[in-house]
């Protein structure tokens, strides 16, 4: 424990305070006050609150990527005046805590205001997204044709015969009794929010009307399916008539969401963020320790759904099409995410014996959700498989030969933060997850950047100097590497044997570019007076580690999966890739490093946001829904944590490419 | 059209602005400000907006009983400067409008700033509820028995067994096994808010929980009817298990609430109120008037929720039970204020051929109502008859042998600013209303007021002098007179001979009491050193006819209904009064004065607030329920507007007592 006391004259030279409005939350009590510098925001919070809540209350972001477990260190802001309690400061380095940094998510308010400085985070997670739909990646066959077009809502019109005077009948009698006789819909729910439509619409044009439907499926005692039918929305047959959905990818990293013409099916438009919640940790388990209390959680669901809705609104933009237009939504998102995103408690996700509240989520509406549409829309969430298999998987494979019950053997990894593996073929489906860390998204690396402008995707080492020559996304100077970039330098250092199998430097040859410290080496990737920043690029060995684990992990989920169908990498027809990672991917050295098996370059398949994808599929086709039920409940579950040979697989791993040389040849690098 | 321009001398002496803190509102438009006395409240508004709009955005209340259509005067507010338009300001006394007074709701804001003053409203709707629940008045062989109870929704204990490693099923699946094995229910229906208390409730107590359930009945195809249950609460075994639910009545004057504990079906605690809409309007007609835009629509809605939730909150308080205790409330109203609640359009209730939005109402969620119990609790509405018979009157008959399929024909008269006449036995049932306004609870009479502290309920008056003494509620100075001291006055002129049949005062005999005006006459019923108020209480002949009015529309509405089915009045076996009305009501005068037919004393029966009983019925008794559907689905439903008999009716009965004499007898006042 650590108290910084700063000195009264140096409070005097920084308190802002007389500067800035006082803000209204100010009570009697008179509550310490804290100042967040540049943007001088103010707000006023009780003694013993953290300075991570009070910037959370008062909407400054800090990133707080290990989710406030106090062991990134990322979430520190400088002391400029006032007191603060500092616990556990040890993450900073001496020269940060002489410099009055202090981690803000183990440093709590005192009796006395306070004035801080957050740090410039911009561009931390900046960068462009390329917002194209993805659809020419995925093989014809699998996509919904014209005669799958049966989307989650459908809209009917129907004429409601005008009232009666005496008949006895409601506004609402009249439609349910039209919609059976002209529809024979029987079982038919109406919410009150359609309702107070009703009236208006069915006397602005003589009873017709456009209803929209959805079919809801239960079983009865005697295991009869019954279907009932609910309106989401009711108009005049005059208006507009237009029929939106939305299919929507929630990632731990990024979320994409998609507004599709549901009348042919066709993509008006892909928008894709970061999802806000980052700022609360980087991977499903950060996100997790962070959730562990109601506010915090409380907080995420809304940070993920305030991205979602921007995207929604930017989508629906090229079309003009208004929130009432979209009338239904697929949404897939790994387990947790999902967890999140409804406000259920994700923390017996993580606990043994990793128990999700949901897997096979039921429809909910919109504006149970919180989903900027027609608040009456059915949201459909795709079914999950396990903790770490989430509907993003079970939407991902409708975009691969695994869901035509083909013989062939065919593999499917979706690379993120979380590896998720499905094997199998018509006889079988396997699944597992990992987690590779965020060091695939530049994230656990000193200089590392997400695959966005200024990002190094690409490296040549001469064999000679040990010199890197750079090519980064959108031609411009470099500013970080990005995980395709790191993998091109490891292969290329391997290549040119500036690194060993161990992921070591090489200490005893000269080079330029790297630098020894002890027992440690590093590698400068661009100097100083070429970076972006005006910092130089530099990797050390630590970084090279936390890409090695990375690959490691994928690696050895894709082999444990093999042995326990007695198969080895060649057998394998089709491996398809998922993710945004695999547009940028460098097949070879991907094989290289011993990322990927070195099979023949046409079994491979990138196939891009297959999540995005095959929740659009969802939408649009009944058939598609169908199937993407069948697989989920097909697929088998293997929780790695409690498998001791995927530790074995795991750690052999740890080498570049193996420890098992058979699938890899170094030669293969052109 | 009149502008009234206050001169800059009289504006800047009555200046209010630079005294109140400027509202945040203020934009850079520069909207003019008006700002309300006493209360110092102020807001900025754009030009042209009403001043009643102005104070309803500011949250002043101001009453507009006739719907702001102008015709009532009640909304008056005195300009102390600044300059506002005013359109038909006839409504207004000469004097007043000399004194700056205008009708807030046809006077608009021009581009100044402007201060009113608002008169004292004080105690114009005030006084005192008996909030006793009325159980006593209602014959125990119609009340529900313990055999009998079957609450709207059921609590049942379940033991979820606990998750297994590698068993792929998720706490909802867990849940919903559990449910089937252990209960036999299959369609089983969990909202998202109750998802997210499962993962916890399920862990709290291995597993032990408890469940609040309604069952929802739907038809199949096959007519067959089909049981899905729906999950509204999920709770650990060892929580406090109570289980609440609430009777609903909301009338158009005065809402009740009663919270009842479902495990005994024992009343907990009964609250009333007025209806905070009255602001907005006496009558139906005037809040339809007034519900003509859909913002005031919202208004309305949000008015009545407020007085409900409100009473809800007092309810529960002695109890000491948490909202999320109450599981399920019942609602009764009329289809008026039913549409009111529910935010729909009341429209076309009034416009031929009368057709409501709702008559059978599904049964909603109180989070989609607004209503502040348990958020996923059911909240029935009773099953309305026509545009004017509502939900109300199918709870009222709970309470009488009309629900008994007896051979005995009753009558059922609910008497309040809409009367309700109910007529049958087991063979028919008819119904039908009337408009009786608000005469009997202190509307549209100069010294009106309702049955309050301070109201005139009884009078005598000397057959000699013509002068009355009067007997008030709570035994103080009298402030106004009441219905029931409307009745009991009009019996006592009628019977002394002050007044004629045609409800004229005696012109040619002296009293102190009577001033003769041209050819309108007043009577003085308190001298003004004798009222609470220090002026004189006056009734003039105008009150007079207003009550006749209302008397002759109620008779009528009885005497059609028996003439339709071919019977007299002496062949009615039971007469049931209902409505706060009847607990002050003088059987004698009403006689007198041909409210009600003279039978024998014996078959008229008071049952106080028999929708508020009928509401609790229904709430704990699944038999109740059916009762209350199976009857509103038998009543025939008579449109007195297009009936041309109707008015020959009420044209007879605008006599004091009849023109008829037959029913009533002048010698059988004590």
């Amino acid at each position: 424990m650590r108290e910084i006391l700063v000195p009264s004259e140096a409070r005097d030279l920084t308190d802002f305070s007389s500067h800035t409005p006082r803000n209204n939350r100010r009570n009697l009590e008179d509550m310490p006050r804290i100042t967040f510098q540049p943007s001088g925001i103010v707000i006023d919070v009780a003694a013993n609150t953290t300075l991570l809540d009070a910037a959370r209350l008062a909407g400054v972001e800090i990133d707080a990527p290990c989710g406030g477990k106090g062991t990134c260190g990322n979430c520190a802001v400088r002391i400029v005046s006032g007191q603060v309690l500092c616990e556990s400061p040890g993450v900073l380095t001496e020269a940060e805590i002489a410099r009055g940094f202090v981690p803000t998510c183990h440093t709590s308010m005192q009796d006395s205001d306070v004035v801080v400085e957050v740090p410039d985070q911009a561009g931390r997670f900046g960068g462009q997204f390329s917002d194209d739909d993805g659809t020419d990646l995925i093989d014809a066959a699998l996509l919904p044709s014209s005669d799958d077009c049966r989307p989650l809502t459908e809209k009917m019109n129907i004429s409601v015969p005008p009232p009666q005077m005496g008949d006895g009948l409601s506004d609402l009698d009249r439609l349910t009794r039209a919609m059976k006789q002209q529809l024979g819909k029987e079982d038919i729910i109406v919410p009150l929010a359609v309702i107070r439509s009703l009236a208006d619409a069915l006397r602005a044009a003589s009873g017709d009307i456009t209803v929209t439907l959805i079919a809801e499926t239960a079983s009865a005692s005697d295991s009869r399916d019954i279907r009932r039918y609910k309106i989401t929305a009711i108009e005049a047959k005059n208006g507009t008539g237009r029929h939106y959905g939305i299919a929507v990818d929630v990632g731990t990293t990024t979320v994409a969401v998609q507004l599709i013409d549901l009348s042919d099916m066709k993509v008006i438009s892909t928008c894709t963020d970061y999802n806000s919640q980052l700022a609360c940790g980087l991977d499903v388990i950060s996100r997790i320790d962070y959730a562990r209390r109601s506010d915090r959680r409380e907080e995420l669901r809304t940070r993920v759904l305030r991205t979602i809705n921007r995207l929604i609104e930017q989508s629906a933009h090229h079309d003009q099409a208004g929130h009432s237009e979209i009338a239904c939504a697929v949404v897939s998102g790994n387990t947790t995410m999902i967890h999140l995103l409804l406000g259920l408690n994700p923390e017996y996700i993580r606990l043994a014996p990793y128990t999700p509240t949901v897997l096979d989520v039921p429809c909910f509406i919109a504006s149970e959700v919180g989903i900027a549409i027609n608040p009456s829309a059915p949201v459909m969430i795709s079914p999950a498989v396990g903790s770490y298999v989430g509907g993003d998987i079970t939407a991902g494979i409708l975009c691969t030969n695994l869901c035509l019950d083909s013989d062939e053997v065919c593999l499917f990894m979706d690379v993120g933060t979380n590896g998720e593996v499905v094997i199998g073929n018509r006889d079988f489906l396997l699944t597992c997850a990992c987690s590779a860390g965020p060091a695939f998204e530049g994230g656990g690396i000193k200089c590392g950047m997400r695959a966005a402008h200024g990002a190094i995707e690409k490296v040549e080492v001469d064999p000679g100097t040990g010199l890197a020559t750079c090519r980064t996304i959108g031609q411009v100077r470099p500013r970080g590497v990005c995980g395709s970039g790191m993998i091109s330098l490891l292969a290329q250092l391997l290549e040119k044997g500036w690194i060993d199998a161990a992921g070591k430097l090489k200490h005893s040859a000269p080079s330029e570019a790297i630098q020894i410290n002890g027992r440690q080496a590093a590698y400068t990737l661009v100097f100083a007076k070429e970076s972006a920043t005006g910092r130089s690029i530099v990797i050390d060995e630590h970084d090279i580690e936390n890409i090695i684990r990375a690959k490691a992990a994928l690696y050895a989920a894709c082999a444990l999966m093999l042995k326990q169908v007695d198969m080895e990498f060649d057998n394998l027809g089709k491996v398809y890739i998922a993710g945004g990672f695999g547009r940028f991917l460098d097949l070879d050295a991907a094989t290289a490093i011993g990322l990927l098996p070195n099979l023949p370059r046409e079994r491979f398949h990138f196939i891009g946001n297959a999540s995005l994808a095959g929740s659009r599929m969802a939408l649009v086709s009944e058939k598609h829904r169908e199937r993407q039920r069948r697989h989920a409940r097909r697929m088998t579950y293997l929780e790695l944590t409690t498998d001791p040979s995927y530790m074995n697989e795991y750690t052999a791993a740890l080498f570049l490419p193996h420890t098992n040389p058979e699938h890899f040849r170094r030669n293969h690098i052109k």
